[in-house]
């Protein structure tokens, strides 16, 4: 068995640019040889074009299978009935090999987070969370972690390095 | 850890049955108190409304992420870069507390399978599989392996109760 990826929630209020944060910092983390899985985070449920009446995965959840997935090669979806909600420990372990997870969304998780905050006067979603390790804003404020520019991707990057991927 | 679940491929050429098979052993299956999971498999990329331009996890890809994930607290989709293919076994893993997964396609996996053949006149895909527990037809045919009528479904499950589920 592979040791299970490293985690980190990149975390905040709805359109602070938490999805573009996580683009750039993919390729930056490529880039120095990290393979990189990614995790969204919805409410809601699937677009229903995905599961559709007449489709053999719908068949199979109105017939009462408890989970059904749907694999092709490189592609895998999974629905499970209401009794069964699915950890993001499972879904990490799902993703396979990889050495780090970006998870956008899950804050309430015990796990290392980053927090983005557009607005800078904003007071922070994981102020009080003791697995909040830095604020990603565009000016500097008040905080007890480092905070790092929107544009600062390196060094957020090498901060990412030493408190996570280097961490044992 | 809960053990994992047993796995029964349903096998056959195209348009035989095999999704009106599944269809009718997971109520019969269900009914006698197993969890049963189902898997699809499809040799092509999921329909393309899925996963479009422009949504987060398009965004994740087109930034190089080996793997990326969506999830909702009861549902799961995941796609992989073309160098790490999702085996069956992780599949089912991901499946989660199921007592039996019954799989569709994958016939070519050294897995316990009843194959499905609407025409007994045909030769079956997994004749020479030491693999195969069954045939699922609807008229008798010379085989090595016992053969059930599509419309004899308690029969059958009896079957999959003594062969597979509760075999240690």
């Amino acid at each position: 068995m592979e040791t299970l990826p490293k985690v980190l929630l990149i975390v905040g209020y709805k359109k602070v640019g938490k999805t573009t944060l996580i683009e750039k910092l993919i390729p930056e983390l490529s880039n120095r040889g990290y393979r990189v899985g990614t995790v969204k985070h919805h409410h809601s449920d699937f677009p229903a074009s995905f599961d559709t009446a007449g489709t053999d995965t719908w068949r199979h959840r109105q017939a009462g299978a408890s989970s059904v997935a749907l694999a092709t090669p490189t592609d895998f979806a999974m629905f499970r009935d209401n009794e069964s909600s699915i950890s993001l420990d499972e879904i990490v372990s799902a993703l396979g090999a990889t050495d780090i997870v970006l998870v956008e969304g899950f804050h309430d998780e015990p796990r290392a987070k980053i927090e983005v905050l557009s607005d800078p006067n904003n007071e922070p979603i994981c102020k009080t969370d003791s697995h909040l390790l830095a604020i990603v804003t565009p000016r500097a404020r008040q905080a007890t972690v480092p905070i790092f520019a929107p544009s600062h991707i390196k060094s957020l990057a090498d901060f990412i390095e030493r408190e996570i991927l280097t961490v044992t």
